[in-house]
C-alpha cells in the first residue's frame, strides 16, 4: 500500500479504535469528538516518512476542532458540548523551564506531538486528528469561541499559531513595515495577523498572482523577490520579516531588506538553508531566529484575537476520501490556503 | 612594489604629509600625536587590496593612541596633551536615525571610515594611524584613561569594541554561561570582558593549547568543538555564543549549543556562512545576529569599563619597520594577540 493511501485508510473509524490503542479518558482528560481538521504540509512528510521517523499505523491531523463529549472527574476547564481545539502537541513534561513559562513546545524532555509521538500517557503512540475522536489532557486543549466559522477555525491550530507567535514575540505593532515571504498555508494567516495588529504588510513573493491574492487577504503592499530593482528600493525598511517558505532557500536578498536590528523569523524551512552571508548580519546588527508554533498559553491568546478580530483561515473543505488528492495538491501549491476535512465523511 | 611593502612605506612620514593631502585642523578638530596604533586584520585585507575597494596611497592604522596637540576653537571636550584614542571611524553624517541614537557605525548615509574612506570634510581621502599625526573631529575622538598601560590600550579601539559591544547589546551578566568562538585578537578580549561582567566564560577553540591560554586570560572553562561528546555535553546550555571566527564555517554545532531564546552573534566572519539548518533556529527560537564595533558613545563606555576593571589587551610590540612580518604572522594565527605599533619608530 502506499502511503499516501495508508494515511487516507489509517483513519480510526477504518482501522477500529481497539487496532490502534487509543488511551482511555483519565481523570484529567477530555475526550472529544472531531468535527473538522485541517490538513498540514507536515501530515504528508510524515505519512510519507519523508523524515525517516514515522512509525506505522499513523493517524496525522494536528488542526482539529470538536464539541467534548465527556470529561475526566479532575477536569475543571470543559465541559461536554463545549467547542474545543487541539493543536500540534498533546502534553509535555509540566516542570522544565520552558513549561513552566508556557512555552510547552520547547519542553526540555520533549514534548508530545498530537500524532506519531511516543505516548507517556498510553504507553503506546498518538493517533492524531483524521479521526473520529481524541483524547487529549485538558491542559493541551483550547476553548475557541462559538462566533468564528468553526471549520475555518482548525488551521488556526498550527498555521494560525506559528504566524501569530513570532509576530508577538516581535512585538510587531501599528504602523511597523512588515513583510510576509511566501503565500501558502502560514503566509496568509501571516498577513491577516500582521493586518489586524495594525502593521503595514507587504507581501513577498515571486508571483504577482499571489501578491494581488495577498491584497485581498489585508497585504497594503507587494514586493516581487524576482525584481532586483524593487528590492532594492525596498533594502533596510523592514520592521520584521516572516519568512514562510518551506524549503531552503537564498536569505540574502531578504536579510538586504531588514532595518538595522530588524529580525527574520524562518517558520517553514527546517532544512539547510542556502549560505547567508556574514556581512550582510553584521553591516546592520540584523537577526535571524526560528521560531515553532507556540504554546498552549498563547495559542488561546491567538484564538481570542482571532474571535475578536474575525479571523479564520481561507480553506476549502473535503471529505476523507478526498486525501490523497489533497495531498498532491498541497504539494502543487494548489489550494488556497488550507484543505479542511469534515470528520463526518468518516461514516460515509 | 607589493601591496606589503607598500603599506610600510606609505605611511605618512615616509610618503611626507603634502603628498598624501592630510587636511588642516577645521575648528572642531583635534590634531593628535599619535604614539601606538594597533595592527588589525582588515589593515591587511586593504593593504593587499582583498575586498577589492582600496584606492592607493593607502594609510592602514584604525585602533590609534596618541596626544592631543593642537584643537580647532570650537573644540570644548579636550586639550593640548589630553591622551586620547580614535577607532574605525572618523565621521558620519550626525542626522539619521542611526546616529542620533549614538550609533554612528550603521550611519544610514555611510560612516566615514579612519582610512582608505572618501573623506567629505577634505575632499580627499582619509588616512590611518601607521602615521606620526592624525586629523579627527573631536565627535570621534575618546577619553583614555592614564591609569592603563597606554600602549595595550590601542586594539581597545577596534577589537574590544567590537566584543564589548554584543556582549552588552545581549545583555551579558553575572552567571551568565557565555562562550567565546575563537581565539584571537577579537576572541581574547571577548573572554576578558565576559570575564568582568561575571560571566561563567567558556573558550570554544579547536585547540587543547589555545584553550589553556584562555583560562590565562579569563576562561572559567574550555571546550574541543572537535569533541563531539563534549560539544553534546554542552548541548542548549549557553546563554550567549560570541563568535569571532574571521571566516566562512559550519555553525550547526554551535547553534545546537545555545539555549532556547538565546543568540550567537557573528563578528568576525563578513564572508558566506556555511548553510544553516533552519530546524535548529526554528526548535528552540534560537537566533543568529551579526554586530559591527560600536559607537562613539558606547566606546567611551566600554575604555572607562577597561580603566574600572583594568583590562587591556595582550600585545607584543613592533617598530614599523616590522611591518610586513608582523602581518605574515597575523596570517598564520601566530601573535599574542595583537602587534602594536610604535610610532616613534616612524623617525628611526
Amino acid at each position: 500500500m502506499n502511503t499516501l493511501a495508508y494515511a487516507a485508510t489509517s483513519a480510526t473509524e477504518k482501522l477500529g479504535l481497539s487496532k490502534i490503542n487509543r488511551r482511555e479518558v483519565a481523570a484529567g482528560d477530555v475526550l472529544i469528538e472531531i468535527d473538522y481538521c485541517g490538513v498540514c504540509h507536515s501530515d504528508i512528510h510524515m505519512a510519507r516518512n519523508e523524515w525517516g521517523n514515522t512509525i506505522y499505523p499513523l493517524v496525522p491531523g494536528h488542526e482539529i476542532i470538536g464539541r467534548v463529549k465527556k470529561v475526566g472527574p479532575e477536569v475543571s476547564a470543559f465541559k461536554p458540548g463545549d467547542l474545543v481545539g487541539v493543536g500540534c502537541m498533546v502534553d509535555s513534561c509540566q516542570s522544565c523551564s520552558s513549561c513552566n513559562e508556557g512555552l510547552e513546545q520547547y519542553c526540555e524532555n520533549g514534548m508530545t506531538l498530537t500524532y506519531g509521538s511516543p505516548d507517556p500517557a498510553s504507553g503506546g503512540f498518538t493517533y492524531g486528528g483524521y479521526s473520529s475522536h481524541i483524547v487529549v489532557s485538558e491542559k493541551f486543549v483550547l476553548h475557541i469561541s462559538e462566533k468564528l466559522d468553526t471549520q475555518a477555525v482548525a488551521p488556526l491550530l498550527c498555521a494560525g499559531i506559528t504566524t501569530y507567535s513570532p509576530l508577538r514575540q516581535w512585538q510587531v505593532k501599528k504602523g511597523d513595515k512588515v513583510g510576509v515571504i511566501g503565500l501558502g498555508g502560514l503566509g496568509h494567516m501571516g498577513v491577516k495577523f500582521a493586518h489586524a495588529m495594525g502593521a503595514h504588510v507587504v507581501m513577498i513573493t515571486t508571483s504577482p498572482e499571489k501578491g494581488e491574492d495577498a491584497k485581498k487577504l489585508g497585504a497594503d503592499e507587494v514586493l516581487i523577490s524576482k525584481d532586483s530593482e524593487a528590492m532594492n528600493s525596498h533594502a533596510n525598511s523592514f520592521d520584521f520579516l516572516l519568512n514562510t517558505i518551506p524549503v531552503g532557500h537564498d536569505m540574502n536578498p531578504y536579510v538586504a531588506l531588514l532595518k538595522r536590528d530588524a529580525t527574520m523569523t524562518i517558520v517553514g524551512a527546517i532544512e539547510p538553508l542556502d549560505p547567508v552571508s556574514g556581512g550582510g548580519l553584521i553591516m546592520g546588527r540584523k537577526r535571524i531566529a526560528g521560531s515553532l508554533i507556540g504554546g498552549i498559553k498563547e495559542t488561546q491568546e491567538m484564538l481570542d484575537f482571532c474571535a475578536e478580530h474575525n479571523i479564520v483561515s481561507d480553506i476549502e473543505m473535503i471529505n476523507i476520501q478526498e486525501i490523497n488528492e489533497a495531498y498532491e495538491r498541497i504539494i502543487s501549491s494548489d489550494v488556497k490556503y488550507r484543505f479542511v476535512i469534515d470528520m463526518k465523511s468518516l461514516k460515509a
